[in-house]
């Protein structure tokens, strides 16, 4: 034997064992077949990019936080940093793709940064958009998809704060604060849930804007009233600036298309002080919060429609949001919203009572196998004890015996590992006995 | 408008577009369900581990192919090169997993390999093993999904080769070439496929080892009849080898298993001559090779019950393969062994035919959204002529046109894109008329 290897991860990076992994594909497939039901399709991009595709579309901090090496050719690469700059790419290599282009990416993403409880070096992101359209109607598939996961979810508790670039700079404009420090401004509200309107309005006297447009500003971003009052209010503060105008009245068709798909009026809102953090949306942005546990947003997006005509040289426009995967996991496990039994992929194991009887377990197996159960056979050495302990060690819901008797009267002892409960079935009744039992009939 | 990048992709990486990602999924899916069916679980973990974790694992050539790099904390990393390695470390990290352990894994790896036809820097692995078990039954069940999955993709000509690294040591120790060079004479037949027997013999004299000894090894090696014959031939003349007695007796066991599984003996076979590259095989090794193209091996694998050691201190025997979703991708794109119409995943295109029938268009889309029919919803600025276009472009099969007439008679003007086929339906008999059409009814 090699001298041993003390067995080791890389800090900020997680293996997934087979309880999580099943919970994890639970929430990707349900994510995936929606995105499929509206008509989106599936795109992968390379984990490993050119530098000059990344280099730069992240602002300084996300150059920094690019993991980035030399390859042997020499060539400067660095790992996935997100999916939007990709798909820029891939629509500009691809001028053949038909538009609007309605694809979804679910693929891991790397970030050079401290790892800290809920943020990891290597995480999956999961992002869907629509290039080429731009109409209301596309910010509007986007919003009622992000809508429909929640609900299969079983998120109960939750708002879709919708607002608009084009409002917030209609709000700069009229206040005089200075166009020239737009982003700072958006970056300064972005901050507002977690310090509150005397914390960006701290932040905006940062800026070096007249006390008099830090006055304005705040007296926006508090205007009251139900969100179709706020929006109406907003209509009137904002009528000097045509960009607000455009932002209001975009909004108002965005919200009458959302309500033709049957969303409750109740899980989205007009709200003027959602700013989004990235630079580069350009109309409506959206993002949801969940009120219980207070983990931030677990959706967010909006539309951005300068992004793909970096590479293509030609604009492009495009609406699109992340569905938070990680943090979507981390709620549904600490608000024990996943079903019962979803840590195993496994519905049966059959035993083997010993190599005499062992055809009888392989005969068992593939009747069960053949309609698709998912059956476990087990390989290992242990008496029919030892066996019982790994399929309760495996959360595997049912045991099927095959021992002398069994064999001898043509049938299987299946156990119920949570209620205890056993039953003798023919063989002939197996495969309907189990599948009445794991449907929970 | 910034100024424009080029848009290029990383040299030997991929993206994949929709209609790639589709045919892809259909076979990753299929190769799930089947692991899944047989009690396997899924495991990940992390494209980064530190280099300590890869390094040596994989040989010289390993070393030299890992894409490797040193991240900000100056830790020494490396990219997943397979899926072996990081099961030992999982493995040794988490002595709690119960045994047999039974997983399966499809992620990327990367080889920072010379761009070839057909040879990628990036590309997935498709694992399926069984540590903690040393039975030929977990071969058996490890063969047997193999067979599973090539009898769904429809493979028709393949066959399993099967041979096991005892009885290969067995021959080398009876040959009298000296048990030091097993490995090398191990390397040496495995390019039998390539070289014949001609070059094996040279290659083997390369090796330094006696004449007579070269002329034992090919004696073996050509040993001819069934399958079954030439394993009985082989007992025979393996006879002074403990080793080699040993590899015999569990084939045959293995043989037997196989047959209880219902796997036609016409799609497995004894073959002497069955090397595998990797060292660290230490029993049975079996690979499949399609007939028509010729392309090598599409799945790949064998026991090795020392490796998991090397991380856990612990020998664990381990038995699995990969299945070459790569290359069997290759196979079905050359064959055309795919379903047709599988390059979309959406089913139909409602059109909209201007903004005030929009609603009308939205709530037929949502018709079918909710009965689980993947609809687009045209998003798009084109007159109906250029939706069509899209549809067409798109591959996608329907149309569903809702005009002012449709709209006035609460209808829909479906179009069969394959057929030409125009019909029109009432709303509520919509959903079945399309199922229908899809499932090909």
């Amino acid at each position: 034997m090699a001298q041993k290897i003390e067995p080791r991860i890389f800090k900020g990076a997680r293996d997934f064992l087979p309880p999580q992994m099943v919970r994890r594909n639970y929430v990707i497939n349900i994510i995936k077949t929606v995105f499929e039901k509206y008509g989106f399709e599936p795109l992968e991009t390379p984990t490993i990019e050119l530098w000059e595709t990344l280099s730069g579309k992240y602002g300084e901090e996300g150059d920094r936080l690019t993991y980035r090496f030399t390859d042997r050719g020499d060539r400067e690469v660095g790992l996935r940093y997100d999916l939007t700059v990709p798909l820029s790419r891939v629509v500009a290599m691809y001028p053949q793709i038909p538009k609007p282009f309605k694809r979804y990416q679910i693929q891991p993403v790397w970030r050079a940064d401290k790892p800290q409880k809920g943020r990891f070096r290597e995480f999956y992101q999961c992002d869907v958009d629509i290039v080429g359209s731009a109409s209301m109607l596309a910010d509007a598939e986007i919003i009622a998809i992000i809508y429909e996961i929640l609900q299969i979810l079983r998120f109960e508790e939750f708002t879709i704060r919708i607002n608009s670039r084009k409002v917030l700079s209609g709000m700069v404009e009229v206040s005089g604060a200075g166009m020239e420090k737009e982003f700072d401004i958006y970056r300064a509200i972005d901050k507002l849930d977690k310090i509150g309107f005397e914390g960006v309005a701290e932040e905006l006297q940062k800026l070096a804007i007249p006390e008099s447009a830090v006055g304005k500003l705040l007296d926006i971003l508090k205007i009251e009233g139900t969100p179709a009052q706020r929006l109406d209010t907003a209509a009137g503060l904002l009528a000097g600036s045509a960009a607000g105008q455009q932002g209001v009245a975009e909004l108002i068709t965005l919200f009458q298309y959302l309500s033709r798909y049957e969303i409750p009026g109740s899980c989205f809102a007009f709200d003027i002080c959602l700013a989004r953090g990235l630079d580069y949306y350009t109309g409506p942005i959206y993002e949801t919060v969940v009120e219980k546990p207070r983990i931030g947003s677990i959706t967010g997006g909006g539309r951005y429609d300068n992004l793909i005509g970096l590479f293509s040289g030609q604009s492009q426009p495009a609406t699109g949001s992340s569905v938070g995967l990680e943090r979507i996991i981390t709620v549904m496990e600490e608000l024990e919203m996943f079903p019962p039994q979803l840590n195993t992929s496994t519905g049966v194991l059959v035993t083997v009572f010993n190599e005499d009887l062992l055809p009888y377990s392989i005969q068992i197996a593939g009747k069960l196998r053949q309609a698709g159960i998912n059956t476990d056979l087990y390989t290992g050495a242990s008496k029919l004890r030892g066996q019982f302990g790994l399929a309760n060690d495996k959360n595997i819901p049912l045991v099927a015996v095959a021992g002398p008797d069994e064999q001898a009267q043509g049938s299987v002892n299946v156990k119920n590992m949570a209620s205890g409960e056993q039953q003798t079935v023919p063989l002939d009744a197996l495969v309907e006995y189990i599948r009445s039992i794991l449907s929970g009939d």
